[in-house]
């Protein structure tokens, strides 16, 4: 109880914070607000760790060790391995340290998690370096991204976990008059952790995308196994291991979380997927597989799969700005964010810029050189691209090229200047214009950086073929601009309708991609682009049951 | 608004009740409490409706009228017929009535929902008479289980929704620092149901299990179908117009709960349950279709199927009032509660009754006699066990005394005197004995009147029977008597890890069979008699998605 007295106000800030939905951060984003050193030291760690087994993780007994990252930087082997463990044998870990754990008070968990945030942001630096080096973002992203953001992602976790957790009292007395006499009983409640949770990770954001079901399952008393993908398990690796450390220094198990890491050649997901003892599955990643998890029986999911994110232009007061802003959130980590623009619905007769008309093809060509006025300065270009995470990106967007709908390219796609990493893996953003009706290309997510740009009838139509693709393809972020204030009513209740927030007439320095902890929620949980949202009550209360006993006094 | 006014107290009285769990009921459950001549006007009403058309609700263009139910106190047709509609008829009317709803607001939808359920309260006596003469219970449980009992479910539903749909605010300003500048975000919130919502009923308590399930899909924005079992319609198709007319009178589309009859012979269960805007289920009723439902991709389902109940009997202060409460729990309703006990635990030993020890057939034997007691009391008799709600159940009785695992009878199921209703199906609980490994008998739910009293190595052993049952077949309630605490705080330990209520020690005027509203959780979830428990927040929240705008300021 003293660690949790001790991190009891970062828990009722957040949880204000969460209720109420404003501006909050536990854990600041500018990397100026750690250590001076904090990047050089993490630099010399990072060469260290380089080709060597990575040994900070307190599991024992591995059989063998794994790994065979790439840096999408430098295109070359990270040669670090991790220690590799038999599903079985990971679920026996998990079932003998999952007692204690479950039997931990609300306020012993969320107090043992939050000492592990602390202790992770100790380790931003080297996270960032490992996220840069796996997913291929940019370093500002990958220090915020998998640092202070992810950091706070976990915290939102604890805070909701522990206001649900706490909802019903542990005990109360029920006393009911029968007229001459009472029946008095006593009765308890006890909020159960369902079992073992499974966290599968994403190769684009190894932390951010994994921390909230990590730390939902651990707050509402379930041991989780983390199966980073195979392509970026370091960064995760860091953050399990940190987690295991804070455990340890409260004597508990470390085996309450478990990282299982496995390789191209040999996965074990579905193995870990299927197993009768894995109650619930947290799952970031492609739509197919994603499907699969959650039609796996008896299981609890909860799926962040694809979703194709549409951008719906009216009217809007001034062009420069509004493209500017577009532009960025396109180019931002190559468009490899599940948040990222990928159609730009525009009217054929154009659209209205304050009180004249900007024709179609003007505002394409005026996207256009927005995306190339990023990608070609020389710092803004790496610093807001990054690399591309996946080989297979760079042959989508040839492919997206080659397109049989009458696309036609606007401005193509080019590698980035990298002066600090010549070798780097780059692609700046495709942006093509198609017709509405090639609907066979637009309504496929083309994840990377594809743009099309789409020529409808009217803004009506616009509307309606973005709600119909949220609908039945999913989406998890939309753009919108319009000076009409029905218009935006109109587009706000028909996007509501397909289950997807719309971000409207954003311009500056803040971008549609962006989905904040503490305020926004990510995935709305209601489209085919995942049925979970974090993070909402129904993101923890589905990872426990309450049970009951009673007794008479 | 002004409705709201009026209903905030009972409101209000409702969540302060389901967050400290103490005895609370909105609606008395004694018949007294409520209209001194309702009971005869509801005969009368009772006797006007049999061989007609129930021509309350306020759906319009049936297709045809149906309906067939028969009542287990006379055997004989009620000949009641129905509306009946098609399934894409039900659908499309709901989608129309659909945004009106979603849209209103979280006020407006509870005061709509109170408005209906004092509507209903009127109607407490012609339900009562309704639900005995469908699902064979006796007039004081048909009276409390769907009057009182099941309007404080639906209470409580609607409480603990409108507390979980104003967890967020619905706008706030986002005010982020960035050194020199802020950035000013207004953001916006609404809690969006996730579309139409269908809700199974079963034929043994048609209104208390259908409401749960129905307010909290209305209470959180979704046009609600209710079909009801083909045996068990009456008692809700007056709830169903109720609610219709406290819509209407509120200017709201009846169609928002429609009542959706179907026959033994035509089926439109599945129908309804794999139509594609059919987005939530419940169900109550047998495990297979149970898991049928469970399984159709996309649907949100909360389902309660069956259990293996089993009470463990150790050693008890005074053996009388122990067999007195557990034979009245076995014979309430004739063991068709879903709740009611049908394993008994019992050392081969022996039990230690006070100081002394009591012989395994001594047990069994005082067990008889309780039961005997109970069942051929001339007023008791039929009061308690009611009749028999479906024929298959008899037969089940005899199958059951055919056991090829080394059953002893103890006690024969016998038909019940009824005064009243001397043509009333009924039957007794039959009670055998068996040992251990006559596993394949007891882990089956033999639903219905029979008792199994298991001869077991010791209380551990019991224990571990209990919950391997409860773990692999499901338990919704477990007793259990002990008075030695260690063994207690063992049972409730082990109990929990298969996610049942156990109930301790209970003698006098409280069974193991009830779940109270505003205190007892209804199934916990968390074992396969079911994946959902009411009401706790994940019975609200699972049916809505929060969607939230932003707009630079």
């Amino acid at each position: 109880m003293i660690l949790f007295e001790k991190h009891k106000e970062i828990l009722d800030g957040a949880t204000k914070a969460v209720y109420s939905r404003g501006f909050w951060a536990a854990y600041p984003e500018n990397p100026k607000a750690y250590a001076e050193d904090g990047l050089a030291k993490a630099q010399e760690w990072y060469n260290t760790q380089l080709d060597n087994p990575f040994t900070e993780l307190l599991q024992q007994n591995q059989n063998e060790w794994k790994g065979n990252e790439t840096s999408p930087y430098t295109q070359e082997l990270l040669n670090i391995t991790y220690p590799a463990f038999e599903v079985d044998a990971l679920i026996g870990n998990a079932r003998s340290a999952m007692p204690d754990w479950r039997n931990a008070t609300p306020e012993t968990r969320a107090a043992v998690l939050i000492e592990s945030l602390e202790r992770i942001q100790k380790r931003f630096f080297d996270i960032a370096l490992a996220t840069m080096h796996t997913s291929g973002q940019a370093y500002m992203m990958s220090f915020q991204a998998s640092g202070p953001h992810a950091n706070d992602r976990a915290l939102e976790a604890i805070a909701i976990g522990y206001d649900m957790l706490k909802r019903f009292p542990g005990k109360s007395e029920w006393d009911k008059p029968m007229g001459k006499f009472d029946i008095k009983v006593k009765k308890t409640w006890k909020a159960m952790g369902r079992g073992i949770s499974l966290v599968i990770g994403c190769s684009t954001f190894p932390v951010w995308n994994t921390v909230p079901g990590l730390y939902a399952s651990l707050m509402t008393g379930n041991p989780v196994i983390v199966k980073p993908h195979p392509g970026a398990i370091l960064p995760i690796a860091i953050v399990v291991a940190e987690i295991q450390k804070a455990l340890v220094s409260e004597r508990f198990n470390p085996d309450i979380v478990q990282l299982a890491v496995d390789t191209y050649n040999s996965p074990i997901t579905k193995d870990l997927a299927t197993h009768p003892d894995v109650k619930i599955i947290d799952y970031t990643g492609g739509t197919k597989f994603g499907d699969y998890i959650e039609s796996i029986p008896g299981k609890i999911s909860f799926t962040e799969k694809a979703g194709v994110n549409s951008v719906i232009i009216d009217s809007v007061n001034e062009l420069a700005p509004v493209m500017q802003n577009l532009a960025f959130a396109a180019c931002l980590y190559s468009g490899q964010m599940c948040t990222a623009p990928q159609n730009i619905f525009i009217p054929e007769g154009g659209i209205k810029v304050g009180d004249t008309n900007v024709a179609f093809s003007d505002v394409a060509e005026a996207f256009a050189d927005a995306v190339k006025n990023i990608v070609t300065h020389p710092k803004m270009g790496p610093g807001v691209l990054g690399a591309i995470q996946n080989i297979d990106t760079i042959q989508r967007i040839a492919d997206a090229k080659e397109n049989e709908e009458g696309g036609v390219v606007v401005l193509d796609s080019m590698s980035v200047q990298n002066e600090e990493f010549p070798n780097a893996r780059s692609a700046s953003p495709l942006v093509m214009t198609l017709d509405a009706d090639a609907v066979d290309t637009y309504s496929e997510e083309c994840f990377g950086p594809v743009v099309y740009i789409i020529r409808t009838r009217d803004t009506n139509q616009s509307i309606e073929l973005a709600k119909k693709l949220a609908s039945t393809r999913g989406a998890i972020s939309c753009g919108a601009y319009t000076t009409d204030h029905k218009i935006k009513e109109h587009i706000a209740m028909e996007m509501e309708e397909a289950f997807t927030p719309v971000a409207f007439n954003l311009t500056g320095q803040i971008w549609m991609n962006q989905n904040a902890a503490f305020s926004d929620f990510h995935v709305t949980g209601g489209n085919p682009a995942g049925n979970a949202s974090f993070t909402d009550p129904a993101y923890l209360v589905k990872r426990f049951v309450w049970v009951g006993h009673k007794e008479i006094i």
